[in-house]
């Protein structure tokens, strides 16, 4: 088999782990089903992860990642002010979102139930840790440039993220597509805007 | 059987349909149990409740409005300033949900599941517009004491309920009795508040 001659890298299990769990929903994707697909022993894929939770934790967390990068890069880009990276932050996070779940929302809803059942497990936390380190730098810089203030970014940016929740927590994404949801979306990112704004 | 004896009123019917779904959940419980706790026929129930669709729809209105007696009267309220009016009521909605959730668990999954069941009925939403209604009358108080500064009193009450959403959506009561639970709601009240109040 062909797919034996290359090294098998954890990329690749996980690259293989998405597309068995596409086809076969997370109730019933298995090592051995991933294993087949790559054309190697379970054995092989264990030595990668050594247990099926793990390689569950590990495909979550390629998941979310997917949308950091994008992400990080508004959170560097000092071309733009502070308020101005805050506001394209936060819609770029619901508009990634509201793409996962519309153009694939079989795979979507597999990893919803995989991200719920690995909650126990370190990978929804350091991505929400990662989020929210992003919007403290932003709220940071806000501060430093005069735009905003504040006494604690680190505080406000987890406010911000928990009151922006209903756009980006994937418990909400049944209301991604309806009509109002972008005026919604709006109001939340102006009265939060306004409140990092003031001092007064 | 006493109970035939006294006249047989829509409350008293959902009075009883709430101890049958506490007792026998919300996937068990049936109209014929309702009927035998009241010692009624099932035909008795349907003369106030046209199909068990309608009777469960009601029984979550109700459920729903026994938060709403207090909210209305911090809504009402002009003994306290507009912007302690809305403190208080978001903090009240938030400690009555969580009461609810904390002091009787399983009904609090009961109607958990049966508010979702009814989602496409008018209980969930009128609930909703309710709210809303009362924190955009709260709000436009605020803008006639000059202590908010805001165009549209009614986007920034769906704003304000949208973006405190962790704090009484359902979805969200495994989180309410966690140790930063209240620092967390207190950053996002503080935030909104300080949102409506300037105009800078």
């Amino acid at each position: 088999m062909a797919a034996t001659t290359e090294t098998l890298t954890a990329a690749r299990i996980l690259e293989a782990t998405e597309e068995v769990l596409r086809r076969h929903g997370p109730a019933k994707a298995t090592v051995v089903d991933v294993a087949r697909a790559l054309g190697v022993s379970h054995g092989s894929v264990y030595r990668h992860f050594r247990t099926k939770a793990a390689l569950r934790e590990a495909v979550v967390k390629r998941w979310l990642d997917r949308t950091l990068e994008e992400l990080t890069a508004i959170t560097s880009d000092e071309g733009r002010t502070p308020e101005t990276r805050l506001r394209d932050w936060l819609t770029r996070l619901f508009a990634a979102k509201r793409d996962k779940a519309a153009d694939d929302p079989e795979l979507f809803a597999t990893y919803f139930v995989l991200a719920k059942e690995t909650q126990a497990g370190p990978a929804v936390g350091e991505h929400i840790d990662d989020l929210t380190g992003q919007l403290t730098r932003i709220i940071e810089a806000g501060v430093e440039s005069g735009a905003f203030a504040v006494s604690d970014p680190a505080v406000e940016a987890r406010a911000v993220f928990q009151a922006t929740g209903r756009f980006h927590d994937p418990d909400y994404a049944g209301e991604w597509l309806r009509p109002e949801a972008d005026a919604d979306f709006r109001a939340v990112l102006e009265l939060l805007v306004r409140g990092l704004r003031s001092g007064c």
